[in-house]
């Protein structure tokens, strides 16, 4: 890996601020110089994703394409599948390391280095996709998020959304947390910790043992994403109930991380376009996830999958047991404490600005439902 | 005006697909020439908003500071408030006649020109801005949208997003059909022609007068946007009773338009430049507005202001008269009849999708609330 520093004196100087370069009136015209001396870089992104979920590793994928036509092909970088370079659950590491200069990521996957790492990506009864995006770029959330990743050399930036999940696919229904009770259910990170505290069996499979697990009877139920992803499992052949809301993961964002010396090292201009390219990604995967999601559900619908919604019984359990538990963990972690606390903070005003939309929200689905 | 079109190999021959050319193997390096030729490209963007307005006027300013820095300074776009080059409302125009090369505007505000530029903005009833952005990047509503501009000279491209906005300010309280007889209000567009099928006396104003109006009592009701931009204009002190949800405005997009002859002189990364930076304008604006108008309203309802619903009976009576419009629109218009027809489609698909998070929606607002 290269590192240099040369190039032109045009890409360097344009960092004021909107205002006063854009709108300004009779400034002196920027000197445009060559900059044939911008260097060609070469970057390897390790990713959590395998190749077939277009979805999520689109995101990573569109991350590099943009990056690679802004650059004009100089700020190469090529995005390998879960396991080509690392295993998909240690992108951070390589990170860390410098074994690889940037990865693509869902920060969670990490709440065993920092429990604070949930809030980067989604928690139960937490924000959607839309309150997300608004805490991380104007809510505080990117900087808090930022002091995390510090202590691991990395950098982070929102490069993805999967919009509101579901609730898993269940061989019985479950009417109230009774039916919970010692139910095995495949469900990994906070919400098998809320699972759990409901009296599930909790079990963590990877991906590509879900089926048959399922399909087997080994468990009862398993959560994964949403309709489009779920159905490239065949989840929907191994189970008939499929729950919602997905209560646990309301709007996971997904994070493109840069090895920190390597991000000080990149010309500004590079750094610009990846910071544009993960914007574009963060924005655009989420459009893709809704319109596939939307499609797939009617086909599943059709096929004789059975569309079944979380009692409030249960709802109001879990979400008593995951502000129970961010509670607990407050008190035995100062990163979790401060995050938590910021969070909830922001929540609280957004939720009741957005609470003015609700009626609406309720409105249209009442009245087109039928 | 410049037309170069001379630039770099480099940068024209990066068309191929994301997933060959940024997934692929052992492809020939990218040859790396001096892009010194690159020209210095000097624009004007008109926009349909006063600089005060620093929400949407600010996402104009985005756009125009993103391609500065993406492209070294070369690409050089400075943003206009409105009457600064044309009045507000006149941008579609100046863009087709050439005397811009861009603009920062609301595609309804077109709609005396062909009346389906409203589905690229927002109906009432309609899409939210998540919503929104589904269909115009992922359900066809980009190209259909592109459609319509093609007869003005003009390229389209979403850049901002305001999201859902409030349902006006009152100077008495309205609690069924009946209260709207003979209401002056001030509400443009097509929210305006529901309000009018429902009995309401609509009135057009330009934002700079609804306070005045408003406060003497030349009108009874007013709406602009939300509370931090209504809090602007001061109408908080002219009325007491600020209702929710504004069904008429779920999620206006707000549209980047470049002259067609000037986007076709434009050397392809300077495209792409472009659209990146319109994206990152989508999601920041909308992230701006959600967080300000959180923090805005919670000081407006301390400051006095009472925060009321519209009654499901106004809400069912307003959906129908808006449904009615579209159907009666889509009978005399061939343009409204193909927009209104895909548009439906995918937005009762989408809907479907949606309704798995709505319980989730349903439970926190309940649960919260107290």
């Amino acid at each position: 890996m290269k590192r240099r520093h040369a190039l032109g004196a045009a890409a360097l100087g344009i960092t004021t601020s909107v205002l006063t370069s854009c709108a300004g009136g009779q400034r002196s015209r920027p000197a445009v110089e060559s900059d044939s001396d911008l260097p060609q870089i070469r970057w390897r992104m390790a990713t959590s994703w395998p190749v077939s979920l277009d979805t999520i590793f689109g995101g990573a994928a569109m991350v590099c394409e943009r990056v690679r036509l802004l650059s004009g092909g100089r700020f190469d970088i090529r995005p390998y599948a879960a396991g080509e370079l690392v295993p998909g659950l240690e992108v951070l590491d390589a990170v860390q390391s410098g074994s690889v200069q940037c990865g693509h990521t869902a920060a969670y996957y990490y709440v065993g280095k920092n429990p604070a790492f949930a809030f980067a990506t989604s928690v139960p009864f937490g924000l959607d996709a839309q309150q997300q995006n608004a805490w991380l770029y104007e809510g505080g959330g990117n900087a808090a998020v930022d002091r995390l990743f510090a202590d691991f050399g990395a950098r982070a930036f929102p490069a993805g959304n999967t919009g509101t999940q579901m609730g898993g696919w269940f061989k019985r229904q479950i009417d109230s947390p009774a039916d919970l009770q010692g139910l095995k259910m495949r469900i990994p990170g906070l919400g098998g910790k809320v699972m759990a505290a409901l009296g599930v069996n909790v079990q963590v499979l990877p991906g590509g043992e879900i089926f048959l697990a399922l399909e087997r009877g080994a468990i009862d139920a398993a959560e994964w994403t949403g309709p489009y992803d779920d159905e490239k499992l065949g989840l929907n052949r191994a189970a008939d109930f499929y729950y919602h809301p997905g209560w646990w993961e309301p709007g996971p964002t997904v994070h493109a991380l840069v090895n920190e010396e390597q991000w000080a090292a990149l010309p500004k201009i590079y750094q610009d376009m990846f910071s544009s390219a993960c914007h574009q990604a963060n924005l655009r995967m989420l459009c893709r996830y809704e319109a596939l999601n939307g499609t797939t559900l009617t086909r599943l619908l059709a096929g004789g999958t059975q569309l079944m919604t979380y009692s409030d019984e249960i709802l109001q359990a879990a979400r008593d047991a995951s502000f129970q538990l961010y509670a607990d963990s407050a008190r035995g972690d100062a990163d979790f404490r401060r995050l938590f606390e910021q969070w909830r903070g922001f929540r609280a005003e957004l939720m009741a600005w957005n609470r003015t939309v609700y009626p609406l929200t309720r409105f249209l689905h009442q009245s087109e439902v039928s």
